[in-house]
């Protein structure tokens, strides 16, 4: 089944979708708002983030269903003698193929297109309670070397 | 002293002075490489810094003097209902004035710039043997409630 997976851009016809499956998640239960008609926030996101080159947000999908999500942040820096990184940011894969390694392949589609966009690092941060996801990453070869600290504004 | 710091974006003209900062540093003196003529490497990554909206690059400046630097990326999320976040990378302040409180200010202003692009939350990376820096960043604030993890690619 996992070879069957297909990736590609996201759409706003995705969105739903994407968005039920971030607030199917323990912590995006209690911070995502899933309701239909969709909020309107979540619209105004998806088009900054298709507008911008520097962000891609990508599905997967097995036939006509949408199985995961990931963003994937590029980002000039002036660091490691000018390079660039990329950002893997709000990762989900539906509940209906947990343990069928559509996890393991959407990340692994992330550092392809890091490689392509000619990144030197791929990046993430993941919550300390979320055990299975840090060793999930460990095992595909990311190192928890940084804290990753973070401030909620105003 | 610290009063009288200001803060503006940097131009290609602040940049070897950004580069031996970021080479001033006990893991930059590792990566960066910081010899006149500048290498074009650091010029490439300024240009796609300055002609990216969301990304920032901004020096602290004493007088004549370019004292810190620090890289502001601003990206839209669909988690956390649609949010902008502001991540913060490439923080240095130069050794000539350590101990005056630089650094706070720096943060201290790309907090306020976060609020002022409607951020909901500012994040940072930072190495673990960097135990000063994490108490710092816990004094201004921040948690490190996440692991930063991260993969070299070839």
């Amino acid at each position: 089944m996992a070879n069957e997976v297909v990736f590609r851009s996201a759409t706003e016809q995705d969105l739903e979708r994407i968005v039920e499956m971030l607030a199917d998640d323990k912590l995006g239960a209690t911070r995502e708002q899933f309701a239909l008609p969709l909020p309107e926030v979540y619209r105004e996101a998806f088009r900054a983030i298709d507008a911008d080159p520097n962000n891609e947000l990508v599905v997967a999908c097995l036939g006509e269903e949408v199985v995961g999500v990931q963003q994937i942040t590029f980002t000039p820096y002036l660091t490691h003698q000018g390079g660039w990184r990329a950002t893997v940011e709000g990762v989900r894969t539906s509940s209906t193929v947990r343990g069928k390694g559509i996890g393991t392949e959407l990340i692994n589609w992330a550092i392809q297109r890091a490689e392509q966009r000619g990144c030197h690092l791929i990046q993430l941060t993941t919550d300390k309670t979320r055990e299975d996801a840090i060793r999930f990453y460990e095992r595909l070869g990311f190192q928890a070397t940084h804290e990753g600290m973070k401030m909620k504004l105003k």
